[in-house]
């Protein structure tokens, strides 16, 4: 077929880079529709609808996100694509399991639905457990086997999301194994999530098909990983300098991916995208090469898309032109053949309004006093609680004691301890669980929100009771949402109507907030590198080691309760 | 899902080489059916219906050819299968454009049918340039598109076959446009053949969504293939030192597989197979994980094999026990968790014989002494005729000169050159073709033979009209098959009486009789390296330079015909 005398775009200039050879070529990059119709000797004769003179920098793929949550954003679909299509993520494959946690298929639908109309390719995954951790928490769901089944046909699914519930497949539980059986019946691949999982429990979990994970390890576990074939996806927590270490001395350096996972949105605006990610691997002493590989090439194959990751003809023009090899954030970005467009505030404002299905997920009524009571079956005088003690780098959580006084069956803790409490927001059952929380200075105050994986309920961490009552009802009266109530200065809020965990506002706007947030957090002493995440993962009971559901408190490696009483 | 307490199958003390990291290690790996149920810490405790010992051995993926032709092989594919498994390869992708050439999709249907028995996996390429050159050859069948896309539903099938009328991709021809169509739609990769293409030719056969070449190309354009993502699948002949010097001399070694392509029965008894291949790249100095990747992930990977290619749990216990890294060839071989036996002569004497449904495919009669003479259409005198310049080492064909003197409109050759005579054995249309061939000093004698690429017509080689005869109609006599006659002794026939191409004989038996027409061949003076290929070649119109088929003399490259007389 003779090459077309006109063209849509013409890249003139650039320095191609290839993923698979690691070569850098002078090259002119003939785009028509959403294609590379050719990759041809510099001077090609061709007239062009627009000509973009890419002149000392360098061309490579777009970027593809293997693992995320576009509701960490907590942004819409639209406006996530919007900013992070400029940071050069051309492709994701989202698992929504935060909103589909709070409102099921109905919100699956709505997400791909949303998803459609972005310029970035976006691909989805099934959520393999809503709710996390069968039986131990109360979500606004519940998917079952079937369920994940029927919805593995839609269009745009190619994947069971993250497998989080792991002792529930080394263990052989029957929903699980259902589960993961009828993702292995519709020859979909299946993502991981196991923490440190090592040894025969890990062998157990590879035998059930999932063979993927982007939770951090030991450098030790992610080379046992790698070793047996499973696909590492490198975000930002996992990218030390041990690591690369570890993976830089073995024989052959296995392939893996750069994810984002979990990003907000001021961190997107101000940091970047898988761009951010990737000075990250950079600076923790990855190769340039093998970072561009790890966000082109590799997740490319991990998500089947032979149509795009390379530069070459008949592949997607999703493509990035970067100054240098080693600065992978884009100055421009084509995406589907269309050069983005930095429209900035203008197209911000214009962005039109999104309808919102879940703004009735926060099924709670102001608290009062009588709800930030802790009631004990206690005999009155000093009892050992256990206790959740965060740390200011991840979100380990490492059991601790704290010993408080009980009187007429209340547990006197205000001016002795931090507590968190979580209050069931789905079904108006009433159910709020509490326990003590160490490990940072707090001054007066309270932090609350329903953007809370991966149940979502309404979560606060409080110094006293008014503080609780306050950050709180803040939140329910938004209708979700997230508010830092330090004593003595305006309450900081950030409102998430929709499900209760994502905001239908432009993203500058909600970026802003974000900052705010995270900003209040610092300043009533929740010192942690990513606060957000800290606060919003101490109910999620697959991650380690101990957390707090609305049902009580979870021993995660063990898959077990843990006394709330020593 | 617990451990179960017994296993078909332990492989104790091992070391097992993991493709992804190069590091070796020691497990215990533990086989229920035909699955890798754990890769263990050594001394698992497990009952075993059956216990190797390993000790001192190491452990790896079988290995998966991505590109071959089980009739190249001269056997039936039950007999090919019980041979290449105890070489280690436990996989193939076969494409039987060879039988399908000669009998059409009901040969395609009894090869898959044949493939099913032997513990082997073989996957199938539908044949997609049947005949191969459109117009310049008559094959015993044609496949349309309608064809091509019927037979990608059938089961086992996973890809559209090298795509060898590559000049018909480049210009846009409709005929292979529908084809290429046709397997695009269907999601099925198309494989390549594309010797040297480069530059805008070879990005409009990219665009055409053909992404893998299996041909030798020069090492500058094989570095072109890779970089723009087309996989290279290196056979015997591709693997130089020259090629292996500019591969690694790369920033990065792309991803390559070891391919078989062509291998007659008895070059694998006596050489190997894939692990023949192997000790070859290993000999152009490739590093011997790179070469163990290439045998295993990377073929893995090509043929969407998830659940293979690595040693690991819950992976297809396909496996070979080696002594040493650069030592490819096994020294036992698990395949789909059964040890293979090496059954030597009982097994093949009690082979059950082969159904033939294609014992008369050679629609000839008995040559006369009119059928060697070269008629043409020219006065009386010198003529200068188009010659075919064959090589000791590949399988180009260089245009060459011989003047020729002409009488009664009958070219006298005899004694004055060797000529190649193409007999059409489909249809009975009495078509035939001779050139002259240069380039062997050869004594009298002649070589006939009906597996000839790729419409396989009776195809000879011969220094006079007598020798032709008497080696053409051992041929004809046994349905099918090759015959050397090299005047004063003893005639050297294979009988090929399935369609011509493949012998229903158990391997050894017709490994002895190619190892007996490659000697007669030597003796006669055809001193090719694989003088097999060399002259069953000569015929194929997608082969540069220069080819004869039973219509006239094809100018390759340009795909043009040639005039007999300059």
């Amino acid at each position: 077929m003779p090459m077309p005398s006109r063209c849509d775009l013409l890249i003139r200039g650039a320095g191609v880079v290839s993923v698979h050879t690691g070569e850098i070529r002078p090259a002119d990059v003939v785009v028509t529709g959403d294609l590379i119709r050719a990759v041809a000797a510099p001077g090609v004769r061709i007239d062009a609808d627009r000509v973009l003179d890419a002149e000392g920098l360098l061309l490579a793929p777009g970027y593809i996100d293997a693992h995320m949550h576009i509701e960490s954003s907590l942004l819409t679909p639209v406006e996530f694509a919007r900013i992070t299509v400029r940071r050069g993520t051309t492709t994701v494959l989202a698992d929504p399991h935060e909103i589909v946690n709070v409102a099921g298929r109905e919100a699956m639908a709505w997400m791909i639905e949303q998803g459609r109309s972005p310029a970035q390719t976006m691909l989805w995954a099934v959520p393999s457990c809503v709710p996390a951790l069968e039986g131990f928490e109360t979500a606004g769901s519940r998917l079952t086997a079937e369920d994940i089944a029927d919805m593995l046909d839609w269009e745009g699914v190619t994947t069971l999301g993250e497998v989080m519930d792991y002792r529930a497949v080394v263990e052989g539980s029957p929903r699980m194994r259902a589960i993961v059986e009828a993702a292995r019946r519709k020859g979909v691949r299946l993502d991981g999530h196991c923490p440190n999982l090592s040894g025969d429990d890990l062998g157990e979990y590879l035998w059930a098909g999932i063979d993927s994970d982007h939770t951090k390890n030991t450098p030790e576990v992610a080379v046992e990983k790698a070793r047996l074939g499973m696909l590492l996806m490198l975000q930002e927590k996992c990218l030390t300098p041990e690591l690369v270490a570890r993976l830089r001395e073995l024989p052959v350096l296995p392939d893996f991916c750069l994810v984002t996972d979990d990003l907000a949105a001021d961190a997107i605006l101000e940091r970047g995208h898988l761009d951010h990610i990737a000075r990250v691997a950079l600076d923790a002493g990855l190769g340039p090469l093998a970072v561009l590989r790890a966000l082109t090439l590799h997740p490319a194959r991990r998500l089947g898309l032979d149509d795009r990751g390379v530069v070459a003809p008949g592949r997607r023009a999703d493509l990035v032109l970067l100054r240098a090899l080693d600065d992978p954030t884009p100055v421009t970005v084509v995406c589907g053949g269309r050069v983005v467009e930095d429209d900035g505030a203008a197209a911000a404002a214009a962005a039109a309004p999104v309808d919102n299905p879940f703004a009735d997920s926060v099924r709670l009524t102001s608290l009062d006093e009588s709800d930030c009571r802790w009631r004990v079956d206690l005999p009155d005088g000093e009892h050992t609680f256990r206790a959740l003690r965060v740390n200011p780098v991840d979100t380990y959580t490492e059991p601790a004691e704290v010993v408080l006084p009980v009187r007429n069956g209340v547990v006197e803790w205000e001016g002795r301890t931090a507590v968190l409490a979580v209050y069931e927001r789905h079904q108006r059952s009433g159910r709020r669980t509490m326990a003590p929380v160490v490990g940072f200075d707090l001054v007066e105050g309270a932090a609350a929100t329903t953007y809370a994986h991966d149940s979502h309920n309404l979560t606060v961490v409080a110094t006293g009771a008014a503080a609780l009552r306050r950050a709180a009802n803040r939140v329910i009266g938004s209708h979700g949402g997230i508010c830092v109530a330090v004593s003595g200065q305006p309450a900081v809020h950030l409102p998430l109507p929709v499900g209760g965990v994502m905001s239908p506002a432009p993203a500058a706007e909600v970026a802003a907030g974000a900052a705010a947030v995270r900003e209040a957090l610092h300043a009533w002493g929740w010192r942690h590198r990513n606060a957000f995440m800290s606060i919003s993962t101490m109910t999620l009971p697959v991650s380690p080691r101990i957390k707090l559901t609305d049902k009580g408190l979870v021993r995660v490696v063990d898959r077990a309760w843990e006394p709330a009483v020593l």
